[in-house]
Order: structure tokens, then sequence, then C-alpha cells
């Protein structure tokens, strides 16, 4: 046979797929900012055409209340397995831009790295699996298994219209796996596998005082200042010791055993890592756990933007009108995302001082999600990892939040596998993401590999 | 005598007045911002050329190593008194921008009233000084003493080279007393003089964390959130009872016996104007003192600005790498602002946890002022508003601060008359700022009437 095997055809077509990732990054499709609402959607077009391009059938763009789904499939191994691979197209917001190296949305190859925002996360991991596809049709015109794939635009705002819609076609939708590559691994030769991920809850606190600001010499020791009240409702969120005060928030919270807290101990990253690749010197957090179990079994509670009255140069002599915190809570399971939020807004309301008002907003809920380690599906990915990077994968917890996670293993009854590419100093959400070509390279192959793999292990239907 | 009288010749010019007024308004002298300093000097060209125009002498712009000043003089009223005029032309940043009805800079009448920044805060007041000085030079072609007007460009940023202009300039700016209109009265018929300054302290602090953002999934919950640690550190700077909690504070606050206290009872705004005006139900501080006397005979420390983290729209899910409050401590007798600013930073040291770094930096430090009351200069002024506004003002403490004031005293030996034509309402410092017209007007006839009963009243030389 003459025709090339599909990791020759990888090697020689490197240069290509590095610059089709910068094509894909350089579109801006923040889906958290509606000024970007038509990026978002040109993005989804661009994916479309793009595995259309490669060869995938039925390549579409879902409209959605906002921001569009990509679909598409190669269904042509029957009796063979279904793997639904899952992505996300959309970013997170590139503020600050100032501390930016290079432009976000112009990504640039610096050393061994791609710059640029959604570089990993999860542009360039979602199209680890694009070029594994390619990879098998191109070289072999068929792949291992049938293939579905779910692209969606929604996932750093918490996927409102993929919940629903994994809900509603899941018939359609139906696959023996669901392979996902928006984690971390440990180190550059150090794979993971994510089998257990947080939930979370994103919103927003309004304080209100005064209806405008007002003079702070005029006003100020008389008038309550709606930012002190708000550091003042922050504080009380939390003991001296990093628990989080809102009463019956802990009340859900499963408790692991000596032997998973051992496991977690052996394969999990260690406090120094952890400092290292946050770059602190010293931790911080709910007492009696180690710092991977704060960030993973532990839930949290955090503030990710603070603002209101003057925010320029210098000094400005008011007392503001008003203050907002947007918080991120973090959940594990048992924790119901909609009880949280109803426990925050009691806590909020007994907190709120009656000389000013509170409001609370919600963004988003997501689930805690867990899988089956022992899942044939898991095997599969161990394989594949053994031979996109010569050694095998630990499994590990992510205190990250994927919000499909939990509606695809019930909608579908299918495990997600967690397969992750990015490192931990890829600075996703953060100014100057990269992502680490060699474990683009990497993953690709794994990709393929578990394609592979699960054609092997997995029932056939 | 054919010649009219100065308030004659006042009724006939108010629309020209007017449109001067916003002329000078329409300039965006923002003086803390380094984007408006071309504009805070071409403020000073234009009223330097103005007050040429209307035949003081000796009108120029002095240069100073950052915004200049204004200076003009008319000395012919040998054996006269002399007056000192000081006004500001700068004014406070514009932000919250969309709060604006109008443009900040783009003057309109609605009403009775001028609206947009500076209107009152100072350029409407100054300018009603301004006016008065040329209705007595047109009508009259003299002054009824001597005067010598000094206009500034950085009262809002803490007057860092007025003060030692002025000290450095004690002789050539010798008065008799220096007159000030940056003052509020107490309603539209209830002028007021103002005997008591809080003085200020502008300061940032910032808390500092990892050296970038961080993932809020990933680490929130093992490192101390930079805005969680601002808010505790801004918690503790006060009790419950709205002291605040910086040792060794309020050691050098004056207290003030029952009569004082009891003619401030009497002559200052009671709680539910104070209330009226900031447009809130329920007042705030310390226990023990009346809200007028919580702010102007007690200290203050509030928060004018607070940020870091995510502020656009919806989420995102960071651990900040650092954030930021403006914090704004007024001073009263016989608090030092040097001494208060050590003292803060200690607390300040004291309070950061070893999980954080904190920084502290300094925009301006201004001293509290008094004034006698039983002054001539300040008799003359009563006079003058008895013919101006047709009631006699009150004298009364105002929380606010004029950086200025006390080097006026200290360095001429000279009262400083704050003769104010603000009102409460006049939202100086926030969006919608306004000048109440007929308070112009009848401003100018005060300033006309003062110079008169200061020719009358003060010692002659």
């Amino acid at each position: 046979m003459s025709r090339s095997l599909p990791h020759v055809h990888l090697q020689s077509q490197r240069r290509r797929y590095v610059s089709e990732l910068r094509e894909f990054v350089r579109i801006p499709s923040v889906s958290s900012q509606p000024r970007h609402a038509a990026d978002v959607s040109r993005c989804a077009e661009w994916l479309a055409n793009h595995l259309r391009r490669i060869g995938l059938e039925h390549a579409r763009v879902i409209r959605t209340p906002r921001h569009p789904i990509v679909y598409a499939d190669w269904l042509h191994a029957p009796g063979s397995p279904t793997i639904l691979v899952y992505g996300h197209y959309d970013v997170q917001p590139v503020e600050p831009l100032d501390e930016w190296r290079t432009p976000p949305f112009e990504p640039v190859v610096r050393g061994r790295n791609l710059y640029g925002r959604g570089a990993c996360d999860d542009k360039g991991q979602l199209f680890a699996h694009v070029k594994a596809l390619e990879s098998c049709l191109s070289t072999e015109r068929r792949l291992p298994v049938n293939v579905k794939c779910v692209f969606e635009g929604e996932e750093e705002i918490g996927s409102p219209n993929l919940k629903p819609f994994v809900t509603r076609n899941a018939r359609a939708l139906a696959a023996d796996a669901v392979v996902v590559s928006d984690t971390r691994m440990l180190g550059p030769d150090r794979p993971a596998i994510t089998y257990g991920l947080r939930g979370s809850l994103s919103l927003e606190l309004e304080v209100k005082g005064a209806p405008g600001d007002l003079h702070s010499g005029n006003f100020g020791g008389a008038i309550h200042n709606p930012l002190q009240a708000l550091a003042e409702i922050i504080c009380k969120l939390h003991d001296g010791e990093g628990r989080i005060l809102i009463p019956g928030f802990y009340d859900r919270v499963r408790r692991w055993g000596r032997s998973e807290r051992d496991y977690m101990a052996r394969a999990g990253p260690t406090a120094a890592e952890i400092l290292r690749n946050a770059r602190v010197l010293r931790g911080w957090g709910e007492r009696g756990f180690s710092m991977y179990e704060r960030t993973t079994v532990r839930p949290s509670l955090g503030v990710t933007g603070m603002g209101g009255g003057h925010q320029g140069a210098g000094g400005k002599s008011i007392v503001p009108a008003r203050a907002f915190a947007k918080i991120d809570i973090r959940l594990v399971p048992d924790q119901e995302p909609a009880e949280i939020e109803r426990l925050f807004r009691e806590r909020v309301c007994e907190l709120t001082p009656p000389t000013v008002k509170t409001e609370v907003r919600t963004f988003f809920r997501t689930r805690p999600a867990l899988v089956d380690r022992t899942h044939p599906a898991m095997r599969a990915a161990v394989a594949a990892y053994r031979h996109g990077f010569g050694v095998p994968p630990v499994f590990v917890r992510s205190g990250g939040s994927i919000p499909v996670v939990n509606e695809f293993q019930e909608a579908l009854g299918a495990p997600v596998v967690l397969m992750g590419f990015a490192l931990p100093d890829d600075r996703i959400h953060a100014p100057n993401e990269k992502f680490h070509l060699p474990n683009f390279f990497k993953g690709i192959k794994t990709c393929i590999a578990f394609l592979r793999e699960a054609a092997r292990r997995l029932p056939q239907n």
C-alpha cells in the first residue's frame, strides 16, 4: 500500500495545521460580550466550512437564541461504536488588553508556543480533534468509528443553549462515549485524564446607595459608601479560615474516604506545583484540605471583578452611587447550583444593611461532574495517551467547569472522556494565553489513537 | 451722572454673562487626567485674556511644573484695603459619562440652571467675582478696593504648586482678606459663610497577588483573591459603629464644647436636610455625633473608587492579579495630614496578610482650616449677602476641602472669607453638575457689595 499512514501525513502537514489554527484563533469569538456576537457567528461559519472541507458530512451551523452550534458527522462505520467529539469555539474576554505582549487576536508563534486568546482554550484543543479526523479521512478515506462533532459557541457563558439542545436531541446525538479536550495535563510529559469537574455559579452582586455620586467632602462619614458596604458583604462570605459563611452551603458536599484522598494525594499536583503554576509564594484556603483538594473536591467562592466609583488616574472626591462584584462560586458533588444560588441570595439579603440596597443577578449555573475511571472509554484514552505522548496518563480532578458534561452523561448515558492537552502555564482566561505546539501535534496523534482504541475497546453497536 | 450703576449694568448684561460662562465651562480643564493637560492650559489662557479684557492689569499665565496659575490685579486704590480673590478653573473628571443628560462640556441652560462640569465648581462661582469686577470697572472705571486675582488649575488635585507659590510670593500677594466662592449655601434663599473646612488625604491602595490573572476554576479556593484581600482590609478600617480603626487616628481630633455644638445644631443643616440633599433614606456613621457633625468636625475615611478583575458585561472565570481602592480621608483640626498618612500606611502593613502584597500611593494632602467668625472681613461678607440675597447668611462648617486656604491664612496672615453660591443639589463632582443661575446673578451682586463693604470695614492700609 502506497497510501501514507495518518501519523506520517501529520508530520508533513504541521506547518499548514498551525497556519489554519492561527486563522481560527484570529476570529474574536468572545461569547460574553455582545459587541462580538457577529464574530462568534463568523467563527461558527468558518468552523463548519472547515469540517466540510476535511470530509465530514452534514456540516452545518445551527442557530440558537444566542450563539450557534456547529454540527458535523461521519457515520459510515456500521457496527462500530460512535464517538461524540465536543469542544467550544468561543473564548474568554481579553481584558486587561495592555498586559498582552502581542494582540490577543493576532496569533503569533514564539518559541514552541502559539500565543493568542483561545489558542489553548479551546480552539487549539478542539482543532487537535479536527486535524485527527482530517488525518484519518485523507489517508485512509474512513474513520475507525462513527463520529459526531458538536462544537458550541457558549461554553464560556455556561452553555445556556447547548444544554437544552442536548436534552432535546438525545436520540440524534446518541453515542457510546463523548470525548472533550478542554482540560489540563500536569506538565509537558505528564498527560492527565480528568475524572472530576467542579460546577459553577456565576453571579453579580450590586450595591446601590444614593441615586447619583455625591461629593465625599460634603457627605463622607454620614452616608454609607456602597463600595465599603460591598467590601463588608464580601468579607462576611468567608470566615477567617477560608470556609464559606453561607448557611447550608456545605450541607450536600460529598465527603471522600481515605482511599480517594490517598489516591488524589498520589496522582494530583503537589502544593508546590500549584503554587509554581500560579506564580505565588503562599497558598490560602480552607483549613484541613490540601491545595489540590481545595481546588477540586471543595467548593470555592471568589470575586472575579469588582468596580465602582472612580477608575481613572488620580483621585476623585466622591461617594459613588453604586458598586458591583462579580462572583464565581465553584461547586462540587452533590451541590445543586440552583439551591446554592438561593442560599447565596438569602445570605446577601441577610448581610445587606438598611443603609443600602443590593441586587443579585445570575449569569449561569453549571453542575459538577464525575466520570467513572473504569469505563472502557477511559481505558481507550489511557492507551491513546501512551501512543501520543509515550507515557501513561494519570487520573486527576479539575477545579474548572465544563457546563455541558453533566448533560451529556445524563441525556446520552455516555461517559465523557476529558482528554486535555493544556499545560498549567498556558494562561487560559488570562493575558498571553498560549498553546504549547508540541502538545498540539502530540494531541492530534493522541486523538487519532483514541478513535482506534475506542473502535477496539468499546462495545460494538 | 448718566453713567449706570453697577447693578443696573448687571441687569442688562445677564445674557452675555451666561454666554461667556458657557464658553468658560466648555473647556474640559480636568486637572487630574493627563490627557486634558493641554485643555487646562488653554483654559488658563482664556481666563487671563478675559481678565485683561475687563480691565484688570498684569494679567498673566504663570507656568508651574503641572498646571498654570492665572494672575491679574488692579491696585489703584491707595490707602484702601487689598482683597485677594481666589478661585479655581480646573474641574473634576466627568465619568461615568453615560449618566449625564447632556455632554459635560457642552453646557446648556435648562430651566433656571446651567448644566456642565465646572458650571458650579468652580468656574461659575469664580466667574461671579470676575463679572463683579467687570461691572465696577465698566461703570465706575475703578474698584472700591485694591484687588489681586489668583486663579489656579490644580485645586482638584490638592494645589501642589499653588501652595509653594503662595508661600514664596507672600509679599507680592499681601492682602487684608482673601475671598473665595467655592462652598455651598443651605438653600436658594439661605446664604451661608463657611468658617471650617476639612482637610483631605487622597490615597490609592493596591493589592497584588499572582503576577497575572489565573483561572478561577483551577486556582479558586487555594490562592488568596486580591479583590477579597482588599475587601478584608477595607472592612478592617472601620468598626461596626462607623469609627475609623487606625491606631492614633483620633488622637489630635479637637473636641468641641457644648456652646459650639449647640451653635452648629442651630445654624447647620438638619439630618433630614442632609439626607434629602443626598437623596438617601438613611444615614450612617460614627455613633454619638449628628450627621452635620460627622461631615464637618469628625474625620471620615471613604472609598471613592475600587476596581480589579473583570469589568465588562457578563462573567469571567479568573482570580485577578491585582485590585485597587482609591481612598479619601477627610481630616479635622488638629489632625496633620502627613501624620495620618503615616498611620494609614502602618495600619495597611499590619492588615496585609502574608498571602498578598500591598502598596499605598499618595495623591495629595490638604490641611483642615478654620476662619475667625468675628473678623471684620466676615462682617463685610454678612453685609454683602444681605445686599445680594436680601437675607443674612448663617455661619456653617463644610466637610469639603480647599487645599490652599490654610496656606493663605498662614503665609498672608489674612482671613479667608468662604462666600459660596453653590446649592446642595448642584451635584458638584457628580454627573449633571449645574449652577443655579439666579445664584450666579445674586452672587455677582454680593461680590460687588463685598468689595464696597470691605472698603468700609477693613482697616485702611
